[in-house]
Formats: structure tokens, C-alpha cells, sequence
């Protein structure tokens, strides 16, 4: 008799219908012979619509309410579940974060779990009761609601499979699994049965939307084995641990991409020995996240230096740039945006020093520009214009043997 | 510096637009220079739309999970109530049931309060905070969650301001305060500037829904002020206290009227000694109210028996009746319907034998047949057909001088 932790995302709870299929589903693992504790999110859109109800109210509404706010949508999840399984003869339980014993940092909209005090989980199991928790929330030391911040509720189910020592940790969501790129755009996609947590990692971090990377982390520093499964179709899914167990011939085992990214250049920049810090620190402050760094290396006096940011915060890096132009001391400022990132990632390509060669070689055979370079232990990301990142996911997913035999 | 504790009911914060009307009705209390803590309620229909979900899932949801579902609605508008306050400078802070410290009785969807720590909500005035609670919610000693029935958010005002030693209790409403009858139906009501607890018990029994009779009875037993008046117009309510202070002279204050009646006759009852209460406590264990009892004493060895439900309970009441008949040992069931009690409420009844017989002269007068009669301390009611309601409304209020002069 194991203890498996599922958890069901707000697609798959989006509706009566579907909150049904999942108390099926949650059914059906315990007719395996397993206690099962099941984290959910709010229903689809409902977040949505309560950030547009607080956004009414105020620009730039408070946070610790804003928690307060959103807590109530898993809420509402967690109760409906746990009477669709009364309904179908089951004996459960729903708790909201605080009750399950999820304890966080005090900071609102994106707080870290600091421990979770399972003894009324454990009690309830203990019983045979299906125990439900809301996930993306906890309560502070001080009794203030919190919320996860994204990716909230995965990092709710891998932390609860690792407080609980569960056997495994099923990420019910709408697709069938972690693919060597997306489906959606590319027919020749092949669903990996394993990856290894670094892999997902990196896969995670480049939009394959699937799983949230600090979910990946958390279950890779408990060494919490992960599946990712479809909640509409009984197929198997991929599943995430230590060591990728199949497919190891393989040097890539993915490729990810992400649109909209926008390169900033600062040119001539008078002191680029600590500018560089400067400008980047200015930003971080600000939460602008940038990707990808240049800098270019010159004998002149003056330097430029490219990095790339989402384009959505395109117009608040410039503002922050410009608002601190004097002590950044720069000459100009340009940006290049409709730009995308292609990466290939394999925990495999550490050993293969070949791997980003290649994939330049591939990339210019097609005729796409690189317009930025970046390379990690498991990954290459090349920034290309956005018109071509689709081709060029497709002759990479080809060239490292990705794709369907079909 | 006094302590104000308000409490706005969900027509009052339907719309976001309304929950800003609610922020500069408090937001003008502490310009008074008051302290404020506020109790609401679910947005309009949210609790509506809540318990509809419930029921495509079970018919009958597990009354835990209903608590817990029905909670996140009060939880909703208390974030934005302190969103809005925020927005126009005040400080604010929201506090769901538990967190400020309303403990109940373990009991799902109609638990009574059982002690309130206010230590949370001092610690937040003291520091010039507005404190928003959640009404109609609580929490066992075992961290469940629980609600309080209907008229809840009321009562936990109440109960608040009893707790917290406010100097008042305003009760925010859709409504400018208590009447001598419902202005909705008789237009020469008149809003009373004041009412003793007792008779707002007789009154808000009687279907005058304005303020929950649980509400009344709290803050009779802890004396709390309270004033019934309107979230919309700025205009002095109707104060509730210990003994009514103003119109004195007025033996009679209101007319109370509720519809959909039905009188219940047991024809036949074999034993009437012992099957009385036998009835009743059948019926009470089965969550049927009755109203008004009438028995015939006859010398014959079988009597008849009558009391008055809500027609809504008819069928269930036949049911438990026939289930049991062997038991209550009785003849034949009789039913009508389409029946109104009317109600005469006022303390100086106690004085004046008078009054039921000045009732039922004005009604008789009216050719207004009365079906049954229930007399107490400083109420008579009256049932009758519910064509004449309305007209029996109408000559009791111009009989007993209640009517505006216009």
C-alpha cells in the first residue's frame, strides 16, 4: 500500500464535469490500493477573474489582500472535489493550506515553503480518508495567508510528496506528458518516457509549460519522483528523476522555445568594469528579469553591451535605463524586438563537446541568423528572429534525432 | 475616540462599485475619529452561485465541505473592502473568521459562536488599523471551519461589538432602518427612530427582515447598541437598545406580515394527552418549525389539533405525519393553505389588555376572518387568508395611529 500525492491543475478542475473526471480518476488510484492525498488549483479561469475584480478596485492593489483574494479560489476547488468523492462513496477531507500544515516565509504573491507540519494529513490518512489540499497557499509563522506565487500548486504537490515520503508524485495537466518540444507546433514531437530533473529543468525554464522549474527543483532536491500524466486520456506519462533510465543514447533529448524576446543594446558605455554590475542590479531592483548577456570586448574606451529581456518589459527597462542614465554614464540605448529563443537541452550534451556546434552548423545550413549565444552544462539557447524560430525548432528536432520515425 | 463596529450585508457590496461606496461610508466614521471594525458579507449572489455548484455535484454536499466552500465568499470581499480602503489612503486590514479569533461550537452550517479571542483585531487597532472581518464564519477549537446560518454575518457583528466593548453596532442596509410595516407594500409606513430589543425580536421574527433575530437576542444579552440604517443614504436609522426612548406613548410600534402559511389539522387524535408532544418533538426532530398550536378540548374521547408551518414544509410534514400515524394514533390529516400571519408588535402591550380585542374588532370590521391567534407579552398574531393580508396590514396600521399624518 503506497501514498501517492496527485495533483490537478485549473484546466482539469475548470468545470463540474470535470472536478467529476477527476474524482474518478483520484477513485480509481485508490482502488489500486493507495492512500492518495490530491492537490488542486482554482477552477480555469477563476484567478483571472478575481484579479480583474481587484484590479477594479485599484491599480496596484495591496498584496497581503491579494492573497487574502486568491486563496478563496482553490478553496472553492478543494470543497467541490472532496463532495464529488463523498458523491461517489469515497471518505474525504479538504484542507486550505494553513490547515494542511504548509508553512511559508512572511512575503506576500510569492512566498518560499519554509516547513509543512503534516500531523493533520497523516491523521486523516491515518483513517483512510482522501485528503485534499489547496494548493499555491500557506500561512506565515503569524497566521497571514500566503500565496506560492507561479507554478504555485506543483510546488504544493512536490512538497507535500516530500514531507510525506510519498512514493510518487503524479502532475495530472492536459497534456500527455513531457515532449521533445511542443506538440502543438511541431507534428513530429515524440513524448519522452523519462527525464532527468535537470533536463526538466532546463526544459521548464524555456517554456515547455508543463511543470513549473521550482516544482522541479523542490523535487529534485527531495529526490521526489515525478510523473507527468494526462488527467482526459489513462496513458502513461513522463516521468522526472535522478537519472533519465531510458533513452540515454540520446545527447538531446529536447527542444524548447519561447517568442517575444526583445535584445537591448547599451552603447558606448564609459566604465564598463562596473557599469555592468550597475545596470544589472538597477534592473533586478526594478524585477526585470534579462536572459541572455553580451558584452562586447573592445581596446576602445568605451563598451557596448546586449542582453535579452521578455518584450513585455521592454518599455520599464527603458525607463529604468534611462531614468539612470547618469550614473550608468552610456551613450545610447537600442533595442531589437520580434526576436525568439530555440534551446536544445540533454544532460548528455555534457560530454559532448560537439553538441553547439552542431547546432550552429544545423542553423546556418538553413539560413537563420544567431543573434545570441548562450550555453549551459545541459543546454544551448541561440536568440533568432522570431520568424524563423519555428523552422529552426524543426531542423534542429530533426538533425538530433528527435522526431517521429514516421 | 469611540469604536464603531459596522456591518454590510451583500446587496451593500454586490459590485465593485458598491464596495467603494462601502469604503467612504467607513472612511467617514474615521473621520469622525472612530474606530472601525467592519463585518460583510458574500458579494450578492456569490453564496447563490456557490451553493448552486454544490448541488450539480451532490445533491446533498457534506455539510463540512459546504462550510468550506461557502466561506471563500465572505473571504472574497473582504480583501476588497481593504483593496479599496487602501486605495483611499486608509489603512486597512482583513481578517477571515478565524484569524479573528471567532471560535464556535464543532457544528456544520449553523454553529453559534462560542467565544471570540479579539487579541488579532486590538493589536490591529491599536496601530489606527480598520480591521474587515469575515462574517457568517468561525472556526472549531480543531482548526475547522465552520458557519454560522442564516443571519450570520449579523451576528458576528454583534457579537463583535460585544466582544470588543464597541460603543455601537451599525447594522449598513439596503433599507433606511426599521418600520411600522414593510414600505414596500403599504406606503404610509413609518420609519421608527427607535425600537427596544425586544420588540426588534417580535419584528424581525415576524418577517421584517432587516436585522436576523439571532443578531437581536445577541445584543440584547450583551446590551450593544444598534442601528439599523442604509448604505446608500445618508440619513439617521432606526437605534435599537434596551428600552425604546422615543414615541413611547404608542402602544402598538409595528405590523409584521409573512405569506405562505399553511394550518396543519390532526383530526381524531386518540390520545391527546401524550400524542400533543409526541407530534411536536416528531416534527422538531425532523427540522420543521412550528408557528402557532391551537387544541380543541372537547369532551369527546378524540380532539382535533392545529398548528400553523411555512407552506414550504407542507409536504415533509404530511410525511413525518403519516410515517408515524400508528404511533400518534390519529383519524385523518387536514391542510390549507394560502394562509398570512399578521402580526401587531409593541412593549406597551404588556399594559394594555385591550389591544388583541381592538385587533380583532378592526378586522372583523374589514370582514378579515382570523384563522388562528397567538398572543405573547407584546405581540398578537393573526392568521388569515393571505388575499386579506395586505388589507389587514393596512387598517391595523392607520387602527393603531401608526400612519404618517400625510
Amino acid at each position: 500500500m503506497g501514498l501517492i500525492v496527485q495533483k490537478f491543475g485549473g484546466t482539469s478542475v475548470g468545470s463540474v464535469e470535470r472536478i467529476l473526471n477527476v474524482a474518478e480518476c483520484v477513485k480509481q488510484e485508490t482502488e489500486r490500493g493507495n492512500n492518495v492525498v490530491v492537490v488542486v488549483s482554482a477552477m480555469g479561469k477563476s484567478t483571472d477573474q478575481l484579479v480583474k475584480l481587484a484590479k477594479e478596485i485599484s491599480p496596484q492593489p495591496d498584496k497581503r489582500e491579494m492573497d487574502m483574494l486568491l486563496t478563496t479560489g482553490e478553496q472553492v476547488t478543494i470543497a467541490l472535489l472532496s463532495m464529488a468523492l463523498n458523491q461517489k462513496g469515497l471518505q474525504a477531507v479538504s484542507f486550505t493550506g494553513w490547515q494542511a500544515g504548509i508553512v511559508t516565509e512572511p512575503v506576500h504573491g510569492n512566498a518560499r515553503i519554509t516547513k509543512i507540519d503534516t500531523v493533520a494529513i497523516e491523521s486523516q490518512i491515518s483513517v483512510g480518508k482522501v485528503v485534499i489540499v489547496a494548493g499555491f497557499q500557506g500561512i506565515t509563522e503569524n497566521g497571514e495567508i500566503t500565496t506560492l506565487g507561479r507554478g504555485g500548486s506543483d510546488t504544493t504537490a512536490v512538497a507535500l510528496a516530500a514531507a510525506l515520503k510519498a512514493d510518487k508524485c503524479d502532475i495530472y495537466t492536459d497534456v500527455t506528458g513531457v515532449f521533445t518540444t511542443d506538440p502543438r507546433f511541431i507534428k513530429k514531437a515524440r513524448k519522452l518516457l523519462s527525464v532527468s530533473y535537470d533536463e526538466m529543468l532546463e526544459l521548464a525554464n524555456l517554456g515547455a509549460g508543463v511543470l513549473h522549474p521550482r516544482a522541479v527543483e523542490f523535487a529534485k532536491n527531495y529526490n521526489v519522483r515525478l510523473e507527468v500524466r494526462s488527467s482526459m486520456e489513462k496513458i502513461e506519462g513522463t516521468v522526472i528523476e535522478g537519472e533519465a533510465t531510458m533513452e540515454q543514447n540520446l545527447v538531446v533529448r529536447g527542444v524548447a522555445f519561447e517568442e517575444e524576446i526583445t535584445k537591448v543594446t547599451v552603447l558606448g558605455l564609459a566604465n564598463s568594469l562596473t557599469s555592468l554590475s550597475t545596470i544589472f542590479t538597477t534592473l533586478a531592483g526594478n524585477h526585470i528579469n534579462v536572459d541572455i548577456i553580451i558584452q562586447s570586448t573592445t581596446e576602445a574606451e568605451t563598451a557596448n553591451l546586449s542582453f535579452s529581456i521578455k518584450t513585455e518589459d521592454l518599455m520599464e527597462t527603458l525607463r529604468v535605463l534611462e531614468d539612470n542614465k547618469e550614473s550608468l554614464n552610456y551613450e545610447q540605448l537600442d533595442a531589437e524586438n520580434k526576436l525568439a529563443k530555440v534551446s536544445i537541452v540533454g544532460s548528455g550534451m555534457i560530454s559532448n563537446p560537439g553538441v553547439a556546434a552542431r547546432m550552429f552548423e544545423v542553423l546556418a545550413a538553413n539560413n537563420i541568423q544567431v543573434k545570441m549565444v548562450s550555453t549551459s552544462e545541459i543546454k544551448v539557447s541561440a536568440v533568432v528572429e522570431e520568424k524563423n524560430m519555428l523552422k529552426a525548432v524543426e531542423v534542429l528536432h530533426e538533425a538530433f534525432g528527435l522526431s517521429h520515425s514516421a
